[in-house]
């Protein structure tokens, strides 16, 4: 048996998908350990057998999940007797909210900030598919997604008020102890800690605070993954 | 001994202050009935003896608790044995994620909104006042906020998605059943109701739907209050 967990690679194997971040401390939750099978953006025929193209990909057993909340969905429902991700039903639908919420401001948000590091964190043969299909999502070249990034930054760190809130009252997003809602957010802060060294927050900032503790749980798992100094 | 709440009231006794509404579905949810006293905003004076001047103020025996979010925690931990509003420490850390939402996006996105049709339900004699303490908080008249009314619709719209995305795919912010998160939220879009007649979501929205879900919560509470058709 055995988990296998498959996860985006770049450059030098910096496994940087904040999708896949979210999964990897879910399992360190969980105290599952999965082998973990690196995809470049090149390789993604090593996803044909999950029936569709993109990381991260949870095997356990004969079980295939796709999807990194669908994961955190089936790890919780499979290991019900390990700590909980969500504590609850009522936690798990509200976890959604965070989660669609990181998806629709906090990702995009952060995006055009990191474009132009993230596309050189790529492995060089998948640069032009990087830049191909970011581009045809942004609607611009990378390098003008990019532009006024200094001007972009009280918007973006504008529109994390409601978590800086929450971490001004609360060690985690979950309360004292984190949970899953805290994988979901710190995935997106760790993608940008292992593609750029561009200061995203003020260090007297609540969230910056939040991101060093998150980094020190599970002796230090995010921390390991080398990155930039924060 | 019984509760008794002390909440807003506007012209022609309209309670449509969207704090309130959330303790007030916090107690239906708890199954707990309160004595209400109306205060309009130039009755202030009856706050007094809560060391405060902003309702909802809650008197619970001995005990006065102000402020919604507080007053919800003082419920859920003196009367646990009823029906839990955040299903635990998780889905309370998460609870007040989706408060300090409310509090920084959907608020203060929908006020400009409504400015004119709020001021317009505000006690007669209030008015000077609302409108002072508003123009204040918004540092322009109630006119020039509400400019541009159909140029900020799509913006305000957007900024619903992390919501509208939940309920595409659940029926209620906490999954299959209502909880806090929804009444924080339900209590904003209740007040718009309440005060004005403008279309703020499309009706093919999912958040459409389940605002009308809510109205029909706890037989009718939320739509009994007289509100402007949706």
């Amino acid at each position: 048996m055995g988990l296998k967990l498959y996860e985006l690679a770049g450059v030098a194997d910096n496994r940087f998908s904040p999708y896949c971040w979210r999964t990897r401390l879910a399992l360190a939750h969980k105290g599952l350990s999965a082998k973990t099978v690196p995809v470049t953006f090149g390789q993604k025929y090593k996803l044909t057998f999950s029936g569709q193209d993109r990381v991260p990909v949870l095997v356990d057993g004969d079980l295939v999940v796709s999807d990194s909340w669908e994961i955190a969905c089936h790890l919780e429902d499979t290991y019900p007797d390990r700590p909980s991700l969500f504590g609850g039903d009522i936690g798990r639908g509200q976890a959604l909210f965070v989660n669609t919420w990181a998806d629709t401001v906090l990702t995009p948000g952060m995006f055009p900030l990191l474009v132009l590091d993230v596309f050189a964190c790529a492995d060089k043969a998948d640069q032009p598919y990087f830049r191909q299909s970011r581009e045809k999502r942004l609607g611009m070249s990378l390098e003008a997604a990019a532009a006024g990034q200094e001007d972009r930054l009280p918007g973006f760190r504008g529109s994390l008020e409601p978590l800086r809130m929450v971490l001004d009252r609360q060690p985690f997003v979950a309360g004292d102890r984190p949970a899953y809602a805290d994988y979901i957010l710190f995935g997106v802060f760790q993608w940008a800690r292992l593609t750029s060294s561009y200061a995203l927050l003020a260090d007297d900032d609540p969230i910056f605070g939040w991101r060093t503790r998150m980094l020190d749980l599970f002796d230090g798992l995010a921390a390991k993954a080398k990155g930039f100094p924060l």
